[in-house]
């Protein structure tokens, strides 16, 4: 269950003219609290902020934010050292029909939930995906945010639910790998790291972001990857980023199968010493 | 104002758990109710059913939900002759995260609200337009469809508010002109009829569909249109389409301007005699 806050004052609903609700005219994010702090918060207001000016909504105040999130903390009974708390960021009720002028004042949820670490055989196994039959369109204007507008993952990560796979590779209409549904992907190929450009689709992500950062500070560059569904054979090791998790390797896509490899071992214990402590083997 | 109901009974709000909220996980439809009856119901419906079809969700039962309609439509202080009805369709609250399983038992909600009549000289005179900056991601797996994913139509028709013009033309990455941020777009040239296809983007709207089987049963064709922006000036006429407002001639795309044209006329006569008054010229 998640436990609801309209700012910092409990809520469980919200008006069905909201904007959110009718056209997904809003932005969220999913925040990992780890010894009771947000986790990459920078990365976060970063991301929101360029969502807002995209979407034309005036960025909520960073440090009205940041004393929102602690008295919503602070209140909440789902809240602990280690919790998920997500900031739904809506263009608000003023405006019918699709059109609307620049939002000076957006509305801000908060919703805590417990987080369940994942089992350590996963960081140290690998984890089964698949390629998803959902493609990502190409072109989107809103490329790269976390809009709410995500019926794309909803419809990708949904061909999972029967299966018992831990994630799904979604490709764009010409068939290269962009990101998983709810995770950024990271190739190794001949010893050199790559992750897909995420200027036409797909969702930037935080956990994503750290890498790069991270790598950079150890002098190991990250460049575009364009790999399509028919290299990923020939591909070294692929490991996989979100915000929650941090970074998991992964033991298959479909028919094809890695071991985890010693280069994905080694970002994963440069990320476990920058803030990441879940990806330590 | 919007007047909300719940199935047939009045709510004002909406869970946060929704995923409507959440994701934009569902549908909506945007029905013009004429002499107090739903105008192009069948099409509304299809529509529906292709677009829980693609969602993974078990359709409404029709005759339940024209029930419910006509309750609402009883109650409503909003509900008159001439109103609007808004159907959302959501995928519920059952499932967190982007994965669900099929919705057997989707959630609905109806919104009633005033219709404002367009001027007689809009239909006369024609209206103005432009194109806009934002493009149309292509092969969108809801391509056709009216989901609740909106955020494109949101940042196309945001543009326009500044502005006195009533509707923009949007593309796709290509160039391509695929339809207006609330309507279809009808192209004339050398006296034949052609509308954008919108298997990669766009939203197939019940007025387009009525109009090409108004003009198959007077045996006129409409094809494919492939119009990019730069085509745009030796096109001999366009007309827009919309459930609410029919057909309406367009007289400007930012420098270029056209006179009502014989063609556009003709269509607006045949649809005004097959249930769209609106369009009596």
């Amino acid at each position: 269950m998640t436990d609801w806050f309209r700012d910092d004052v409990h809520s469980a609903v919200a008006s069905l003219d909201e904007r959110a609700f009718q056209y997904g005219d809003g932005l969220f994010e999913t925040i990992a609290i780890r010894g009771g702090k947000p986790r990459l918060w920078h990365y976060h207001l970063d991301r929101l902020d360029r969502g807002c000016e995209c979407l034309g909504m005036a960025m909520p105040d960073h440090e009205q934010l940041r004393l929102s999130l602690q008295k919503v903390l602070a209140q909440s009974s789902a809240a602990s050292d280690s919790c998920i708390v997500k900031i739904i960021v809506s263009s608000g009720t003023g405006h019918r029909g699709y059109g609307r002028k620049h939002i000076s004042d957006p509305s801000i949820w908060f919703g805590v939930s417990h987080a369940t670490p994942l089992p350590k055989s996963n960081y140290r196994d690998g984890v089964d995906t698949q390629i998803c039959k959902t493609r990502l369109a190409t072109g989107s204007a809103t490329a790269g945010l976390k809009t709410l507008n995500r019926l794309e993952q909803v419809l990708a990560r949904s061909e999972l639910i029967e299966q018992n796979l831990f994630e799904g590779l979604t490709m764009d209409a010409s068939g290269i790998i962009i990101c998983g549904t709810m995770s950024n992907v990271f190739f190794v190929i001949k010893n050199r790291i790559s992750t897909p450009a995420l200027d036409q689709c797909g969702v930037e992500g935080v956990m994503r972001r750290h890498v790069i950062a991270t790598l950079e500070k150890h002098d190991i560059g990250v460049s575009d990857a364009t790999v399509e569904w028919q290299d990923l054979a020939s591909v070294d090791e692929v490991f996989i980023t979100n915000s929650q998790f941090g970074i998991l390797p992964l033991r298959s896509c479909g028919e094809i199968s890695w071991s985890v490899g010693a280069t994905t071992r080694n970002v994963m214990e440069c990320v476990s010493a920058c803030g990441v402590p879940e990806c330590r083997l």
